[in-house]
């Protein structure tokens, strides 16, 4: 399943060259995954609350064409990995025009209150954070 | 050539969890990369106003321990490829206590006033920028 | 005239207490102009190109109640003050209870391209900028 | 007393006309606020471990001239009103030439864990927030 999640890209985002400078993409991103996450139905503050946490390993990031002023952006989220304490997702971030200005591949792990990397508990698990099975 | 740029963490850099946040890493990684042009000679606002532009490609970010409030941090930097028209920047976060924050590689390009890729100019070009050889 | 724009808090705009960070604010301010600028049909890009600008002069800002991820802000924007070369906005933020966030007045100027305050040209002035008579 | 701290503006503190945005300027009192609070000995941690939270109420900025890339800044704070539960900095940004870009009157309050205003604890307070008295 691919999750799309719509953005306007606001003037303070913008660096001296008018693009949406390259920090900002890592916050659409985190907004796409927030989304999803609230459309799947995982209980990000309840997991939270419990002295858990998803914290994110490793992004993959790729720039293909700069987004400007009041550009409408779609990001786009799948699972592509799931592992016992950690997983992936693909991220792609489409223009009106449906250009891809960034691609990426985000990485996250769970960790317990310690640091720990832990197994997500059970009764936060959603079937939504699952890759689908592509026969 | 490796250079360090030191930089101490504030309070509005942080997230809900009392880290750095991701995003704020790329802000970290560009200071870096900005004094190391400034110590290697390179005149960036000169190539601007010669009507080019570097921009990054490709960010490949591991995230292996969080930064808090007040750390003093190191961000490194070394070329370590160099091609006709984009090269590799190897960085590197490190905190006061010699650990490992962010690891991270960036590529970036050049492209000329029309957005086409294009050599660096010659007379903009610094030693600085070449990967050392390591024989 | 008052005209209202709307966002969502996103995750990345709060600080270590889980409230959206006081600087963020500004952003949302600024986002609301920008909007309520579009929505009265003022050629801000247009007035750029022409060599001319206009920036903020003096911000006075009262945070009255804090928001939180996901909250729905409306942000209003109604011209309070206009002169020959400077004007205010009077700003509000409310969440979608209704609850008053943030009360704000910001000025603004215009500047040539030299940098001195010059009369806003008469090809870029709308009507939407003028206070409303409240007779 | 008037504590200055300093800082370098960053290439991504910078808007699309090369200024630094007007929200970061927040951000640079922030800064040097908590260098001040350092400075005069006061354990903000500890009130926010105790329970107890400072809040920004009210800011009132001026924007005088704006400050560009690798522009060296000092922060200054002093206390100006103190009452039971609040008090009140001024703060001016000047830059490398002494030229004020920004001065700035920022108030506080504190609140206890349910959020009602509450007289700062007397082990936290420190002389240093005292305004000097000017005879």
């Amino acid at each position: 399943m691919t999750h799309t999640a719509k953005l306007v890209v606001r003037s303070y985002e913008l660096d001296s060259y008018n693009h949406v400078n390259n920090a900002n993409y890592l916050n659409y991103l985190e907004f796409g995954r927030m989304e999803f996450l609230r459309a799947i139905g995982f209980d990000y503050e309840g997991l939270i609350a419990s002295g858990y946490y998803l914290y994110v390993t490793h992004i993959d990031i790729r720039y293909k064409a700069s987004a400007r002023l009041f550009d409408e952006l779609s990001i786009e989220v799948e699972p592509i990995k799931l592992g016992k304490v950690s997983g992936t997702f693909h991220q792609v971030v489409r223009n009106q025009r449906g250009e891809v200005c960034v691609e990426a591949d985000v990485s996250w792990g769970c960790v317990d209150h310690s640091g720990k990397p832990s197994k997500l508990p059970d009764n936060f698990f959603v079937d939504g954070l699952r890759p689908e099975i592509k026969a």
